[in-house]
Parts: C-alpha cells; structure tokens; sequence
C-alpha cells in the first residue's frame, strides 16, 4: 500500500449520508480529509454540523471553502425561492425537485480533485444515493462514473499515475441500510443535520423532503431518530 | 435559433486567449456572460485586465468568483511556489510545468456550467490552446470532450433538453494565430495580461514562460506587441 491509497478527500455536508460516508472511508483504512463548503446557504446549521462530524470522525483535516451560487440564479437551497413542504410524507419519484442546485455536484467534486491533488490522495469520497432522492441528475451512477473519467484527464496525478477513483458507497443503498451501516460504525446521528429549512434554534423543520426521507429512514431501521423536529411525526 | 442559443458563458481570465475566446463568441451572435475568478493569485492585475477586456467587448454580464485555491497546496500561480523565468525564450514541449494549478480548469468549468443553468444557456467557451502550451492536462481536447459528456450527464438542462456543447475555439491554434484572429475580431490586446509575475507597476516580466509566448505570438504573426515589459526582448 502507497502513501497515497492512505489519503481520502471526503465531501462532508454534516448530513446524514456525508457523515456515513466519511465513516466508511475511516473504516477502509483512509484518513480522512473532509472539504465542506459554504454556498450561500439560508442556514449556518449545515456547516456547523459539519464541523461537529468532523471532530467527532476524528479526520485529519477539515477545509471549509466559501463560493457563491447565488449570483448565479435560483434555487431554493440558495434562497432565491421557497421549500417545498408537504405533510403527505416523502417526495413522489419522477422529475428534478426544486431544491436542485445547478452543477452542485460538480462543482465539488471538482474542489475535491483539487484537494486531493494537492495532497497526493487518488480518492475522492462522496455521499450520494440513486435510491433514495433519485430526481437529481448528479447524484447518478453515470455522473460519478463520468467524473471520474474526466479526473484522470484533468489532473497531473490523474495523467501521470493514474487511478484517481470517485468511491459513491452510498450509491445502492436506501436511508434506512445507511443509517444501519452507519451506527455499525459508531456514527453519532444526534450531530448531522439534514433538514433544507431549519428554524431559528437550528431544529429541523420536519415537513421538507430531506426530513420526511430522514424520518422514514430512521422508521424503516427500526432504531430511534435523534433528531428534533419543529412540526410532529405524520399522523400524529 | 432559439433563446438559449443566444447566450453563451465565456471564462475569461483577462488573458489574450480568453479575450479572443469572447470575441469569437460574439462574432457567433452569442450574448456573452463572462466569468472570471479571483483564486488567491499573487497579483489583482488580472482580474482588473479581465474587468478591461469585458468592458470593451461590450458583455452582457461579467460575474466574478472569489475562491480559496491556497487551503489546498502548492503551485506558483497560487503563491506557493517562485514562478520559473528564463532568458532563454519560450518552454520546450514535454512535462507538466510547476505553474499547473490542481484541477483549476475542472473548478472553472464546473462554475461556468452552474452559471450556464441557471441563465438558460447551453454554451461555454473556454480559451485552452493544446499547442503552444500543451504541458496543462486540463488543456486538451480530450479533456474537453470528457467535460462535455459530464455537462450532459449533471445538469438539469442536459438531462432534459441535452446540447450542453463546450466550445475550445482555440484548441488548435499557435498564438499567433490567435493574435491574428483576435486582430480580425477587434481586440484590443493593450488591454489584456498574461504575465504570470508582473512588477508592482502591473508591468509584465518579460521572462515568464507565459511572457515568452505572448512576445513570440506576436513576433510570428508580424504586428506590433502592446504589451510593456519590465525586461528587454532576447537578443536585444
């Protein structure tokens, strides 16, 4: 094993899927340098949350870089335009959801190459499902395999070395089977915050997308969901 | 020709190849949207000669993006390492020179395509030449080409309405032949900076191997250079 097979870039939004992922890259031996971002977010929650994670992994170094969506145009993520709440439970699959960012993935994915480029890692870590929340096209198994294509291109350790992967472990994997892989792992759920609109004290909102799938996906593994939610559990 | 086909993102560093990059844009009937970045380069001359050349190209819009390339590591268009000079002309071919910044043009693309999204447009121009300078992965056509299939696979309006096509008009022209064409076109060199050490006046260097080739570019296509340089031209 090189130098280099011990350095994972880690993409850490102090969500749920992020904190899971980066405990898999712990366990396959990698240590861990975590890249969040700050973008224009309507909420500080998600990037102290990400820090909260990041202690509580023990990475070995945690980056935060600031760029701005917004001035780009809309999204909701970003400000421009309202949540979509429902108390109907979670999203419907079919068609890109409001909350898409344009080229988010993208974008940090091409950060992270950066990062491990600098550091002579050759792996890249990222949280994304096709299972749950499928109605973003960057979270597909085609655009990872993609970017990946594209960052042994891109790059001088990419052109000259070879076998910069882009490790998805999430990929195939349901809410429920991630928070399971995730408590495997010690993972401290309580830390990570999921919801697209928190309230002032930072709860979650608990009528959002990103909350209906956290929910169910705590119901689905049967183990309790340590989140505080501003509005009640359906049908209670 | 529909709407979107009216507009095209350009990225345009200030440099000789970005300005002549917008004004093929424009001679193509696009409405130019310029995006520059500010990435902790040592000098503020670039993105005031990038202010210049989008001025007088008479753009639509010029967006600028501030960020943080340092947090990760070295490279001496990021401060981190002395930039190489010579008297000895132009570089040779062969390598990947230490001015390569990590993963930069992956970075820049991936924010032109955000920008593109949420404007409506399905173009991007970007000023990457694979021969005078070949020694940048991230200027090839192959590059170019795996960033494409990217663009179509993670965006929304690739997914949907597809035609996401990234234009290098650039690609396979020495730099007089992009002199020539920009004089064609009307840019006003006088504006442009390509200098990757300028002195404390703004004043190009002279010795750079980005200087080397705009003096060289010059001399081959027989007009006269602009440019003031701190250093006389070899031979002289």
């Amino acid at each position: 094993m090189t130098d280099e097979s011990l350095k994972a870039v880690v993409l850490l939004s102090g969500g749920l899927d992020s904190a899971t992922t980066a405990a898999i890259a712990r366990e396959r031996q990698f240590g861990v340098y975590a890249l969040s971002f700050r973008y224009g977010q309507r909420h500080e929650v998600e990037t102290a949350a990400a820090r909260r994670v990041a202690e509580s992994l023990g990475v070995v170094r945690h980056v935060e870089q600031t760029i701005d969506l917004r001035c780009f145009g809309g999204s909701a993520l970003t400000g421009a335009i309202d949540v979509p709440k429902s108390t109907a439970g979670p999203p419907a699959a079919g068609g890109i959801p409001p909350t898409y960012v344009p080229a988010r993935n993208t974008i940090f994915l091409a950060f992270a190459l950066a990062y491990a480029e600098a550091i002579g890692s050759r792996d890249i870590f990222i949280g994304v499902s096709a299972v749950d929340y499928s109605g973003y096209p960057d979270c597909r198994p085609e655009f990872i395999a993609a970017f990946e294509h594209l960052a042994n291109l891109a790059t001088k350790i990419g052109v000259e070395r070879g076998g910069i992967a882009i490790h998805a472990p999430l990929m195939s994997l349901s809410k429920a089977d991630i928070i399971r892989q995730g408590l495997r792992l010690g993972v401290d759920y309580s830390f990570t915050h999921s919801c697209y609109d928190p309230d002032t004290q930072g709860r979650a909102c608990g009528l959002c997308d990103s909350c209906h799938l956290r929910r169910r996906g705590f119901a689905e593994a049967g183990v309790p969901d340590p989140t505080v939610y501003a509005a009640p559990p359906l049908g209670a």
